[in-house]
């Protein structure tokens, strides 16, 4: 899902705010307001692009008459020292808006790879990785844009577009006397139609249950590879699989070739490192 | 630097705005709008806390009947298993903040536990560990925040509250014939009389150039340790000095023990991990 | 789905903000400043009440010492000389919030009073009433509430928590060659795995093939009852269906008697009549 | 009184993130992100048109490289069938900003239409149709605008550009024992001296008695044909009439007939029917 | 006209972003955050006050746990050394407000002893004191607001309620072959019905040929004294009069004398000198 | 510092909607919407212009069609009569925003033009004139822009990019038992490693202990002439020197004289008259 660029123009501006304040202490002391330049964007390590539009954004939020050319698409994989942009122009507003753009440009981009880094370690099996709501506040609208950049998927957007019915639903409900099967079924008749019903479970009879009471997808939640194995058998493709919780590098292949359908990630967006990309003056 | 309450309730109300869309159709359809509980706020891994309140505000956003109990404050050491805060009452609006108030707890947390991380590692030391200007668009108030509760210390703001030349405004004033010595005395005259001078230089020579010229601050780029040794001996306390660049959890105690005065590093905010904190109802 | 507080009072501040513009020149010439009274909200005709929480919240903007008591809940009856609520408090204020507070309580219980004609028209059937996108920029969170309190059930919030294949969607996919089969899986394969996929079509043929392609939800388009009746015989349940267009209070009954799962009508939102509610000073 | 574009974009803004959220789901999978295309808008019932300037700066703010041409000015009798404007470029940017587009066009065309409906209705006197405050909030600067393409002349904007003294100040006033001679007085004395003073009446001696105390116009609030006849008769031109309360295309031109200077109609805004209104890709 | 709560926090809010920034680094290096105490706001120079609720609600905007109590109404006399208010509570947090709760104070007390110098130096007069749209933009409510503390009254407040017909408006439409007569029966037929026409003219002629016309309110710019009078004898009446340009305290009182109505002086606004006012810590 | 363009966008879009409220009545009551014209600002008293481009955008925020030609840049002097710039175009668009123009116009004009009185009244000597933090809440961007336009420099931007040890905080913590040399110290320890520490001080014993605890600068409040001669001697350059409290341009010249460096005045901004300039249609 693509944010439009009204939505992207007004984070850019938020966060132009944030860094300006009152205006570039340095630059306004030293650099000659009508002095002309360009300036590069260059990857300084592996990974995949993110945010270049948006990096483009900012430096025309910060003086429309920069020219920005983008040399690499989004979504494209970077090798050190590749250029991914130039801009041309008044050198004081490039240097007002270095550290912004690439603020957004290394965090999208961070995305963006380790989603990658997910998607090429399943890579031969019929699984999808998917994100979470775990973003940084704020910033959901280009995080899962950046994760969609790395090959993954999008789960719901947010809480008004899709049912989730999770631990502490079912806890709650739980305690009021209702079954599983109780759940699913309130679900059902009081949910928009249009939206499937996703339950969390932690054990294969829990899967089974909410399978049997019309449950769309089946998040099974922090299982073993045994049960996940066990319920992706037993569901039959009766309902969608998507296995979460402490998903890592390491475990992501074996769970993919459990058969599940989908596998979720909240550290894609939660706990990302930035993708090193410089600005250099020539 | 503490961000103000109507600063805050902005960027929740935002975060909110975001993760509420039109409104959390899995809670509607399944939990009784009138029923009461209660939820604890549970450590998961060790950490130091930060966002407490931004939590409370959260929660109060959403629903202002609900009651936030604090049991620990920002900048306390975490165990596993400790509880943080309890909410109390409506069930339904508790569950439309968990989300957006565990993304700020755990990514706040997540910051002040690494800046702690870098703290510890160099305890002993006269060295002080300062975060960047590398924070996430809009968060910034709060990330720096994060910072100090982990023990840290902030660099500047923003480029309107400190003199920093760094490496692209030193290319492109050499490149009109300035040395280094005239770029400092250009910025003492230029430069708002309150400030300090501080200049990124990345050879010992160009350290000692920038002191005699009269920079208040040397920001080392990237030296080795030798160098970093070799710096603090020959600037003699005539100016303070930043190690900068390259900074790890390996590397940061030699860094400490060549006598530098600062140690500035990024990752404490644009590569962090979140804290496990979790939200369960009794 | 219910909007939160923080939501409904942005879009009352600016609404006052309109009203007020630089104050109320005929009540502050005339009422004395310190004057104080008490105001009862009463229905002047038949209908379903909505919006009395969004009613409160305009008073408490203009002057948060007013008391308002809500006596009647949204969703229930009014009757002509019901009174809905009383405001006790500051005169002057009373008078300032007046206007704004029955636009949206007289546009709400419009909407309200509208969609229970049409829920009371099919009582019986199993059909269910549905709301569209079709609602006045900038009210929607408020709009679709008012339709629930009518008793009728929410279609989509917006473009991002559901796949519609509308009309135009088709028409552009087809003149490049696809069949309704080829776009429906397109959209299986694509589209966010959490949300049913919903088509629009205007033939009971298209609907026996969108099914067969694997649609979850159909709608029919402006199709004769006949049609309709077809349609959900050849169905048999394989996938909800969806009447659309051109219902009217006449028709609305025996179109639920085809056997269709949900109506949906543009009307409950775009061709509302306000219901008539006065507030009156004692 | 024409919104300025900087009003028109923030509503336009804020009606986008309302309707996209986190973006088009069903044209994200399913049209080729670089298609190219050409859409009309198209009236499908006779009316007048309003908002078409709105609808182009809807487009723009989804996707500034699309081309809007407007065929037809605000303020034009449409025919079913007539196009309107032409919207060249991305399909897909073309479709999510179709419903918008529409969604403000149908109601300021709904509002155009209705207004000419009444001043066609009374062609011939020289009386004038009026607007009322009864808009919808938020939307008060584009549906004031709609009434004048219609035909109509507003009333006073808001409540600090009138002096308007109604049935609710007169009550109040009156229990603190004036008369309404005293409270024209006071009117006179403190408001804003370049301001009108109108006042709303009931009853032909009130009228006389407010003329007499100097208000510059009467509101005949729900009288009776025979009474306002009266009530123009005695006022011989001492002060503009206006007439309000339950006015219908049925009984408007007899109340016009009487002599009234202005008929003033809540039911322009609050109570209209959308005019149909198609986007059609070719 | 009195802004309404919402109107100034916003701008309350606006103007502590502003100067807080990231935060008070002197009042957080220094001051103990759990330090309480009490301050005074004490007048240091003679005047009128005005601006106390806007000073309160930037001390509870700052920390809503402050007790401000406000010992002065606005609109009333000051002297040197009196106490205007006390603030109780969070030490650090009273230092942060202290700017920007003087900043408001000072000015619109300024705006008000201003007003009330010329208010008083026509005192004896039935002339009235008026301000101009020459307000700080962004701070007209607050500014209008003065002006009536100060004791004058408030000309129109922005350009939609109220007609005036300027010298650039006449210069227009002369050169399109109008004569001032055609120009204010335009205006008649045009304008809203509800609004009186000022006309600013130059020369007495002008003056009688507007009332002619049908002017309601006559504005001599730049007159003589003996200008002013003779219009005010042959108008007899028959329109309000306002003296309008260079006015100062020292010629107001004979311009007063010639009978106008109104003298309206933009240096109320547009040439302010704070009034002194302080903030003491007990 | 110079704000950025969508800093000034957001402050003038703020002033149009206030002084546009739902339009300009008396322009739509009467010039023709199609009319098209040229006006001209002229400066009609002597001093220095500042706000040029402000003016610029004030008039595109109207209508962006309008033609903007500046003649004069900001920071030059103005003779009365003399073209600062054109504006051609639509006649109705450049009269709606004239108002708002010459408000920012005559506002930070007014604000250069004493600022560079002051600056002037002191050429010769070394020292500079500063502004302070008392400036207009929501303005200090453009003006402090515009001190710097009439040659002052400007103080710090806000609380959060500078030390500055006031007299209330000297209070409170001297009541908590510290000398002024604890005082200096403690911020030394905990203030941002960056900044420069200034300290307010009445007697040039303070000054003197101030400095000897590390203070960089030393403001010296409201002392004589006799006392700053005196602490210039005495401090030997050890800090920089700022003269603050009561500085009039009758004598700024004397201060200065005394060896100062810096001269601080309120005044700048928080009493300044509004430099005439007009608006003239041709």
């Amino acid at each position: 899902m693509k944010p439009f660029r009204a939505q992207i123009e007004s984070i850019v501006d938020n966060a132009l705010a944030e860094d300006l304040g009152g205006g570039d202490v340095t630059t306004e002391a030293l650099i000659p307001p009508t002095l002309q330049g360009k300036a590069s964007i260059i990857a300084k390590a592996s990974g995949v692009l993110a945010g270049i539009e948006v990096m483009r954004i900012v430096f025309q939020r910060v003086d429309s008459s920069l020219q920005v050319n983008l040399l690499i698409p989004d979504g494209a994989k970077l090798k050190p020292g590749e250029m991914v942009a130039t801009i041309e122009g008044n050198i004081a507003s490039i240097l007002k808006g270095e550290r912004v753009a690439l603020n957004f440009l290394q965090r999208l981009s961070g995305i963006a790879s380790e989603t990658a880094r997910y998607v090429e370690a399943i890579s031969g099996s019929a699984a999808r990785i998917l994100d979470t709501r775990k973003t940084i506040p704020g910033l959901r609208p280009l995080e899962k844009y950046a994760v969609r950049m790395g090959g993954g998927q999008n789960h719901r957007y947010n809480l008004s577009d899709g049912i989730l019915i999770k631990d502490n639903h079912l806890a709650v409900l739980r305690s009021q006397g209702l079954s599983l099967k109780d759940i699913v079924l309130r679900a059902r008749q009081s949910a928009p139609h249009e939206m499937k019903i996703e339950v969390e479970v932690s054990t294969v009879a829990e899967a089974l249950e909410a399978v049997d009471a019309g449950a769309d997808i089946i998040m099974l939640d922090n299982m073993s590879l045994e049960e996940m194995r066990s319920a992706v058998d037993k569901v039959e493709g009766h309902a969608l699989i998507e296995a979460s919780g402490g998903i890592t590098l390491e475990n992501v292949k074996p769970i993919a070739q459990t058969g599940v359908d989908f596998i979720s990630i909240g550290a894609l967006t939660h706990s990302v490192k930035a993708l090193d990309i410089n600005l250099e003056l020539e």
